[in-house]
Formats: C-alpha cells, structure tokens, sequence
C-alpha cells in the first residue's frame, strides 16, 4: 500500500464516504475526489425541509455534526482528500487507467490517472415527456440549487399553488414541505396509491393524513399536460382533462441510475439499469469499483438484484468499496432489505423488507396481520400506530414490516428490520426481548404485538380480514353480518354507518341470540382496534359460528369513509 | 380440550395476560385468576409518572388502551375470566390439585380446584436491615398503595426532601418522580455507580445528568440508619457518617423473586432465587406453570439462569405458560437478553446483551467500542448520544449495546436487541439497511456508527482508549501526550484542561512538528466526539507514531469534571 493513485467520481454521498475512506485506510495513497457540483456531501434528503424552511441556514445541508463546512478546504485539511468542484467527468479511459475532467467555470480540462477508481455518479431524474415541461416554474427537488430555487419561492410567497408529480417518498416530502410553507399542494400520482413499498391498505392511511392536512391528493391519474402563461406554467392538465391552478410544479417522478460514464467505459450494466457490481462493489473492471445511486444490488431477501437509492445505503456502499479499492477483496455488502421512511406532516411512514404485494409478485406463500395499537401506555401520551407483517407462510420467517402513524414508527421499522437482517421467524419475533419503560412503549410493544397477532392467524387462532377485503366485499354486493363490539359512546362517537349491530363484547356472552341464527353466516367482527374483535371472534367460534372474520386493525385501520 | 380448569395466582402483568390467554385458546376452560391486592392488571411500571403527576387519574394505572378500567367485571365480561381480587392464596395442594384462598376483606376462605395451575406471584422487596426502618414516611414503590402515598405526599408538598435508596431502575426513576413533583432528593447507591446494567464510563453521563438536573447522588455509599422524630422519618446518616435530612425515604433497594406459595408446595427453586421452569415456564410439577418475576429464565447469551424481573416479559412468559397449560408443550420461551430502558429527565439510558463487565465476568474475551455522535442531522434538531457496544472478540457475534443521552436512544437500544437476538456480528451490524430520513437519523445511523468503530478497532485501524483509562493514566501519576484536535473557538467554549494540546485537525498534517519527537511516546487524541480523533489518529500513524490512542467518544464522553 505505497502511493496508490485513488480517483472518486461523484461527491455527494457515496463519494466524500469512498474517499474520505480510502484515505483513512491508506494515508500514502494520494486521492482526488471529483464533483461537477459547486458543492461536496450535500445533505440532499434534507432538502425539503430546507425548501419547508424549518432551518435558514443553507449551509447547514453541507456541514459536519460539528458545524464545519465540508468544502474544498475541509477535505485537503481534515481528510487529506484533494477535491475539485465543478468539474465534469468527461471520459473514463480504463485502458489508460486515466479521467478526464473539465472545470465547468474555467473550461479547463485534466487528466486523472488512477490505480483504483470509484464511480459515485448518483442518480439521473426520470421525467415523463409531458407538453409544456419547459415552462418556467417547472423544476425537480434533485439537486442543491432545484432546493434554493423552490426554498425561495416559498420564502417569497410569490406562488400560492404547486402541483407535485408523483407521491414516492420524494414526492410526500416535497408535498408536505411546500404546505408548510403556506403554499397550497396538489399531490398527482399516477399508482393507485402513495409510496408504493406500502400496502395499499396501509398506504390510504397515509393519504387520509395528508388530505386532513390540507394536501388535494389525487392517485390513479397524471399530468397530461403543464399549462403556460408568459411562459411560465400556471396549471397543469389532468389525464382525466380536470385542470388545476399551479404556480410551480416539482417534479418527483422517479430517478434512474446514472451510468452514462460506466456506459462509455464499456463497464457492465444490469438489467435493472444500474452499474452491475460483485459484492465488493467491483464493476465489471477489476480497477473500477462504484458505490450509491449509480450501482444495483442484491435485495437480501430475494436474492434478486434491484436498485436501491437510498442515502444511507450509499454512505455503506461507498465504505465497501474503499475497503476493497485499497485493502483488496475484503469487506462484503450484503445488499439491501429496502427500508425506507418518511415524515408525513404528524405520521411518519416506514417499512422494511417486502410488503404483501411485492412478496406475492417475488412468488412467496404469504400469511400477513394488520395491527391498530398505541405505541405507549395512555398515561405517556399514547400514539395509535398501524402495522402490516408479512411472513412466509411456509417457514415463517419475517419479510416484511410496515408502520403508519403519529408515534414511533421510526423505532418499530427499524426494530424490525434489524429482525428480518437477523432471519427472525414470526415466533422469534414474538418472543423479542427489547427495552420497555413507559415513556417508551408498552410493556408488549408495538412491533412483537404485530408478530403475535400474525402467530395467531397463523395458527388459526384469529381469522383476519383487511379492511380493504372487506370493502371489496360490500362494493359487491355481498352482506356480511357486522358486528361493531365496542361500548356505545364509542359507538356515537365514530362509526361505520354499514349496518353493523352493535353488541359490547363485555355483553356478547349473554346477547348471543341477537346474532344470526345460521352458524354459516358470514361474521366480520371489529372494535376499535381489533383487540376486542378477537376476543369476539373466539367467543362466538366456541358458540359455533364457524365463519368469523376479525376485521384487522378495527376502525383505526379503515382507510375509506365512515358515517362518522 | 373441554372444561378444563385454570387457576392463576398473581393479577398483575403475567397472571391476567395468562388468564385471558388461556381463555382465548380454550372457551370452554373455566379460568380463575387469584389476586392479592384490590386491584388488577396495575401497570406497575408506570406508578413513578403517577406519582410525579405527569397525569392526575389513577385509574390510567389500570386501563386498557381504549380506556376501560380492567376490574372484575371487566375480566368477567371481556375475557370471560372469573377474576378474584384482595383474595390471597395461602396454600397449593399438588397432590389433590387445589388452591385454598381467604377473601381478605370478608376472612372467608375458599378451595380452588386445578387441572393446571399458573403461577404469577411476582416479586417481594428487598429490604436490607437498616435502624430505624419502621419509622413512618419510608416506603418502597411496589404497590398501587404506595405509589398512592407517595403521589399523596408529593401534592401536599409537606415534604421538602427525600432520600432514595438504590440507584437501579425504579430507584432512578422514583428520583426522577419526587424531583420533577419538587422535592430535593438525594440518590444513595451503594455501588461505584447507578444503573449496573450499564458500564460504569456510561452510567456516570446519566449520573452528570441526574446532577445537573439538581439531583443529590451520592454513590458508593449506604443508609447506615434512619433518623427519626415523633416516630417520623426526618433524616439518614450515611456509611460515611454524613447525615442528610429528609422526610420521606423510598426504598428501591432491589426485588427478589416471591417464591413463599411455591416453596410450601416443594416446587424446585433455581439457584437464582426463581421458580426454576422449563423452556414452555413449566414447574417441576407438571400441572404447575410459572411465569414473571418469581421465575428465573435463560439468558440467551450466556446460557445461564438469570433473574429478568421486567413487565415486558413477565407478559410474554405469561402468554407462553397459558399456550402450554392449554394445548400442551407448543410454544417455547427462549429467554432474555436482559434488556432495559428507564427514562432520566431528559435522557434516556438503555441497555441490551451484556455491558463490557459482565461480559468479562461471564468469561469472553470482549472487543468494545465507545461512539458519541448525534442521532439525527443537526438541521432536524440532533441530540448527542454516547454509546457503548460489546462484542465477542472471537466470533465478532455483538454481546451487548448501552446507550444514554437526550435523543432516540429507544430506537438504537430496540434495534441493538433485535441485532443481538439474530445473532449478528459486528460486520452483520455495519451493514444494516435501517429506515433512514433526516427527522429520524443520521444517513449512517448511530447504532451502525457504532458497529464501525468497533469494526475498526477489531481491524486495527483505530486504537481506542475509554475515557474511564484515561482518567486512571493521569491520576496514576502518566503523562500522555494530550492531543485535541478541534477548531480554536471549540476550545474556547469548552475544554479538559488537563494540560492538553490544541492543534485543529485541518493543520495537523503542518503542524507535526509540535508533537513529541519520540515517536514511542503515547499520544492521546481526541476531539469533541473524536471522529476527528480517529482522522488524527490516522494521520499520526502514518507519520511514524506507533503509540497514538484515541480517546472514544471525546470530550462528549468524558464523564469527569472539565476546566470548563
């Protein structure tokens, strides 16, 4: 390890982490670190809340935990690391081992020979080709100078309507940024529903948030056209031909990997689009490893190979291939189980490994429980949080996990992903032992809850239903007997309004011939959150009924409307 | 499966989670549950909110999360339980599988027969001998009763001061309560240090805070006798001869298994103390299952029988007893990891696995790393956590996580739980894919951050020294070079003065010539969280020194007093 030439092209996540890395690892090593931006290690999933304007200060989105900058001048002095700014890679020559770059205020071009190059070139935006995308006002929330460009609209309240195409997890956030910047959001989002790694059940229960603060939300539709005004858009077209007032539009409609340079260099592409890598991040060049946005990897679950543009995934990614760059073969990247999570004004929303949908579509036998529960004890200020577990069904082991709602989502996504890391089955799961004290959790907290109540199904203790089956079920027509067993001022307070009876479980023993008479007839049983509709179910199979079904999460998971 | 009969001793967390669940699985059971005290389902964990007066309704104590009192018409209607409460059992008769018990309001007694029987019986106090303990105004906080009384005291505010004795779980927490409710209060904990599940470097933070947050806390230390006037607590001497004035005492002095009912019975006791059981919480008696604090259980880390005496699985155990004394043996109870979790004003402290000491104590060869560094960009509001992670130095399997300090340390310590329930590694743990977003991480969450260090350490890349053997080198007559690395102004606000350095890292590569010529001579560097400390370390490696330490966590987790 003697003066080994490192080059790292990209310098905003992956890159700063590769380089700053390899130079810790090999102090003789003379790295260069090359960004086109004007800026190094932008915190860009910060942006919508620089653009919201929770935090003036800019510079905060580029500084180390302890409040320095990291610029030019930072990593010559703190890392050892030399980086140059607006420069533009232009050509990678893996023969030559050399980069080509040019300085985009000078015009100046340089040539970079390598021992080892990293490749961190991110992310390219996708946008569809919509008429009028040229308008003024129309912009992305990709990089550091799209975030001041929308950071100072909102400041100047010039615009008082946005439009934001596309409801990924980039989507809400610049959604929910933009309202609470005072400007009025339309969200328009092509799927049926937001943030796809969820369920649609739990998903709608995102939406309901974002409608009751103030988001016009509409899915199942796209822009058809940006309307202009003096050149600068002033609504947008709807596929449906509706037409909506927008001073601005973002655009949040995906992003694909960037591979053009690893194209040229004739390096292998995967057939998800990103720079196909080897678990040490080593592309198709032995010399030429890459790391974040740019690169596919293995989904830990699957075994399949997908993208995963993730910010903190791309800080790990970038640590393997310094790791492996400079020591040679030696540090693994498992993959990814694709957490993701958002704030959503007061919920968050989180999930880890595969939802129900994406296990199905992967070929997985699925048992899966929804769960409506309080993340703490009432006495501490209780969160009610909304939970889908998904497992294989034949060995039981945990796929997924995904939580909605004001609380802790935020600990019981993370909990569980560090379960499913760990291969846990649902009766591992339900077995967790984790930290408990009141302003925390409940003494069974949220996370094993949900596993618990999947062990039950899965034992054929509970018979569940999703609110959305049993929606589909009454839009067909079909009659249910639905039997609501919470207490009547319960009742008065909010109910679904579907011809449910009403029967307190405390009461259900001795008011059994209020029921149907037939022990075939179709019963969903709720409460409020389902707890009491399991006792239920239980009570009235031991009585004979031998179609029961716990309508999951109760109310609180009902994503439609109700009565009241 | 018919007409079985169930008895439960013990209504608080395990018996009515064993109660109902036995009764789910079996309608047509005839469940009994036998409680002592007036009430049932107390959650025990929360009496020090209660008598702070965090809320003022003491039958939160006892709700369900939708807000209903669990009392005996509860568990009659609702679970279909018939519950007995200020019914104490006096005498279990394995041979004829009966349970006598006496009403203790009306002295009636009554005969219960079992097919199988559940024992919940909980904890009994341990209370060391001290003069004067029968004075009037020294309790404990184990009852409902006495968490009245004290929450009693703590609203008439006729008592300035108190004492509390122990410094574990409930002791801080009691603490925590009387001073939040007003009260002066003086902490005496007879060991080294509070909070022995934690290492003592990071128990000593949540001690500086305790501290600073006006409690007295005066550790390696005893009561020697309480001080009385008109029969009424008014003081305490200490072992040391120093007499603090209070009037009231809380003694929180530990807990031990209540094992009298199964005693009489010729039930095997562990060498813990606890009821020893199987792994399905099955007595010696094969129609006699345990569960909660009168058990001991396995840790699943060392293999060894332990005492866990926690809410969280006294309810887990509980569920698993009623699934094996309804179906047979079916469900297995894997056992602890000892996790734990109390809040300290504006702190939490959290532990999972084993700290550093016991660790050793139970014979591994440990690595250990100590991580200070924020849990969320500082943009979002970051709060600085120390952490502490504890891992086999053979096998690199992680052993135990601590963590203290004002911001998610739920989160690390749950997701530290479920990584050392999967059995992961130190690598494993440097590569988990957790949900990140600024509201609610780093890109490179703490607990991950963690793994790093100590991945680096066991790499031997950083070199680390605890703040704790820094301490000892001075005071033991050492001069370490002192090395801080941080910018001038950092300096200027806060600083160790211990005779220490000062060469920003960004000059460090300049700047060599101002360290010691002897490149054998040992280094210590640090900054504020000492990310630069390990830069630095790096960088002085490379020139030649061969004994540079960095002192982890920097100043952030130096537990002693500063110059300022």
């Amino acid at each position: 390890m003697t003066n080994k030439r490192i080059v790292v092209i990209g310098g905003t996540a992956a890159g700063p982490k590769a380089a700053a890395r390899a130079k810790r690892l090999d102090q003789s090593a003379e790295v260069v670190l090359l960004q086109k931006a004007p800026e190094l290690s932008m915190a860009t999933c910060g942006y919508p809340y620089y653009v919201e304007g929770r935090f003036k200060e800019r510079e905060k989105l580029l500084c180390t935990p302890t409040g320095v900058v990291r610029n030019v001048a930072f990593f010559a002095g703190a890392k050892g690391v030399e980086a140059r700014v607006s420069t533009e890679v232009t050509e990678i020559n893996p023969i030559a081992k050399t980069v080509t770059a040019r300085n985009l205020a000078t015009r100046e071009e340089a040539t970079f020979p390598y021992d080892k190059l990293i490749l961190c070139t991110g992310s390219v935006p996708v946008a569809p080709a919509i008429p009028g995308r040229d308008l003024a006002g129309i912009s992305g929330l990709n990089t550091l100078a799209e975030a001041d460009a929308l950071r100072a609209a909102a400041e100047e309240k010039a615009v008082k309507e946005a439009v934001v195409l596309g409801g990924g997890l980039i989507g809400v956030e610049t959604a929910e940024a933009l309202a609470l910047a005072g400007i009025a959001v339309t969200l328009v989002e092509r799927m049926p529903q937001i943030l796809c790694s969820l369920d649609i059940e739990i998903a709608k229960l995102a939406e309901a948030h974002m409608r009751a603060k103030g988001v016009k939300l509409i899915t199942d539709c796209s822009v058809a056209e940006f309307l202009g005004r003096d050149g600068r858009v002033c609504g947008v077209r709807l596929s449906d031909g509706r037409e909506i007032a927008a001073g601005m539009a973002v655009m949040a409609t995906g992003i694909a990997p960037n591979t053009a340079l690893a194209k040229a260099a004739g390096l292998a592409i995967g057939e998800t689009g990103g720079i196909a890598v080897d678990a040490h991040m080593r592309t198709s060049d032995p010399d030429i490893f890459a790391a974040g946005d740019c690169v596919e990897v293995v989904n830990r679950i699957t075994g399949k190979k997908t993208l995963a543009p993730y910010g903190d995934l791309a800080n790990l990614e970038g640590r393997v291939a310094a790791d492996n760059a400079v020591l040679g073969p030696t540090t693994v990247f498992p993959g990814t189980i694709d957490s993701g999570i958002c704030k959503v004004f007061d919920f968050a929303a989180g999930s880890t490994g595969l939802s129900e949908a994406r296990a199905r579509a992967a070929g997985y036998d699925v048992a899966v429980a929804v769960n409506a529960s309080p993340d703490k004890p009432d006495f501490m200020g209780a969160c009610l949080l909304v939970s889908k577990i998904v497992a294989d069904a034949k060995t039981g082991r945990v796929l997924g996990f995904q939580c909605v709602g004001p609380g802790s989502v935020s600990r019981q996504v993370a909990t569980a992903a560090a379960a499913i890391t760990g291969g846990l089955t649902v009766d591992d799961m339900c077995m967790l032992d984790l930290p408990y004290a009141p302003p925390f959790s409940l003494a069974i907290d949220h996370v094993i809850a949900s596993a618990h109540i999947l062990q039950n199904k899965m034992r054929g203790l509970m018979k569940g239903v999703p609110a959305t089956a049993v929606k589909a079920k009454l839009d067909a027509g079909e009659s249910p007997f639905l039997l609501d067993v919470r207490a009547p001022d319960e009742y008065e307070q909010m109910r679904l309004g579907l011809g449910e009876t009403l029967i307190p479980l405390g009461q259900l023993r001795r008011r059994l011939g209020e029921l149907p008479e037939e022990t075939n007839r179709e019963i969903v049983v709720y409460c409020k959150i389902s707890m009491r509709g399991y006792e239920a179910q239980r009570v009235l199979e031991a009585k004979g009924y031998r179609n029961v079904l716990v309508m999951e999460g109760g109310i609180m998971a009902w994503p439609f409307a109700r009565e009241k």
